[in-house]
């Protein structure tokens, strides 16, 4: 996690991968999206998915999962080199999130993000705000998931 | 659930609520958003949100869990009253999710969907388009939550 200021526009980076159990899907999908589909291995097969597929929520969390892994290890590294770490900001919201294909048990799914804009907040000077596209590859290279999200990060002082 | 064909723009449900406990919160920020507002009551208080609060993907995923509900409960309604009741459609994505308010610990969430458009998909001609408009609202009548869904729901063959 950097300071707004020391952000590129255009920075890319893999924040890491989630392996999607049969187990791990069954187990999100019974607490928060009970469709067959995500459930129901014999089901599924008999749906436009012909398999079991993972919750659409799932995926999206998983990459939460992947990028807070990734902060906290840049964090610490950072650290390390005593450098000057910013706290995590919060998030005014996502758009355009695409379940473009869908994800099997058994996939793992390769999550990245790309830095596409940094505008200064205007109310809150302390804070900028940062969007970025970001995506869900799986292991043959179908881009199953992606969105752009909005969050806010601390300027230098 | 209904088909497309009988669905009405404007027509608004209330799908439920959620009640977020302290345990649900941290349970499902640390396998998926482990960020200390979500996970740690002390680290919490020291954080602009004062206080335990639920994961973003978390108060997400609620909608999803209220709305299958919904759904489980209207159609098991419709077929004992003999209806024929069609299949759940896939969503090709979401639009617009705002985190508007923070979700404490001990919050209820009351969700509800209305829909907002319907167009029927010019090359799938058994499904068409709904889109709607999606909330969740706390126990203080205060909008924590929305976005725009869109998902393909059967026309009547």
């Amino acid at each position: 996690m950097s300071y707004f200021d020391d952000i590129t526009v255009g920075a890319r980076r893999t924040l890491g991968t989630h392996h999607f159990t049969r187990e791990e899907i069954i187990a999100f999908a019974q607490a928060y999206d009970p469709q067959s589909f995500h459930v129901d291995d014999e089901a599924a097969k008999r749906t436009h998915f012909g398999d079991l597929v993972a919750s659409g929520w799932h995926t999206a969390a998983c990459w939460m999962k992947c990028l807070v892994a990734e902060r906290t290890r840049d964090a610490a590294e950072r650290r390390a080199r005593g450098e000057d770490v910013p706290d995590f900001g919060p998030s005014p919201g996502f758009k355009n999130m695409r379940w473009l294909k869908p994800v099997y048990a058994g996939d793992t799914i390769t999550y990245a993000t790309e830095v596409r804009e940094k505008v200064p907040s205007k109310s809150k000077p302390e804070w900028g705000l940062l969007m970025a596209y970001n995506t869900g590859t799986n292991q043959h290279g179908d881009l199953v998931f992606d969105f752009e999200s909005i969050v806010f990060v601390r300027r230098r002082a």
